[in-house]
């Protein structure tokens, strides 16, 4: 299992329009790709237009080729990626710790 | 309920060091506040000695007001501040979606 961690960055007038693009193609297109485990989507408190959004994966790879080089992907893209202020920084972590 | 995410950057060579000291600082320091609910421990895959960590506290209060005016902030500090190659981006989320 791994983490997908993005950090989008907004127009501020587009803040909620934005986070509602975001719950719409997690729940439309990204929880229905192979390999999907789980996403939480977070709002900043202090930088408007700043979302953070988690996704596990089960392996790197299907994030990064099963999900990246399919179709979903396009669809995706074009309901979130038309509010982009900056390229979002998207990286991939390990899990070392946790409490829950 | 409010997440934090506290972005850090050290040296690549103290990568495994600092994230160590990460644990051995939530276990014994933080996850001891008023307020922890609970927190994940992320390490970057891509960029070496980038971490990130994510606190969920009871209130917003409770990280700014309750935990960083009290002594325990201060042995939190010295347990993992030595290692900062720069200082660490610390904001605060509204959790608006999830799925686990």
């Amino acid at each position: 299992m791994i983490t997908e961690l993005a950090d989008f960055s907004v127009q501020p007038d587009h803040h909620e329009a934005f986070g509602q693009a975001l719950a719409q193609g997690v729940a439309t297109v990204l929880s229905k790709a192979e390999g999907y485990l789980g996403h939480e989507i977070l709002a900043s408190q202090e930088t408007r237009g700043r979302w953070v959004l988690l996704v596990r994966w089960s392996t790197l790879e299907a994030h990064t080729v099963g999900f990246r080089e399919s179709s979903a992907f396009a669809e995706w893209r074009a309901l979130i990626g038309p509010y982009f202020a900056q390229p979002p920084r998207v990286e991939h972590f390990d899990l070392t710790d946790a409490s829950r």
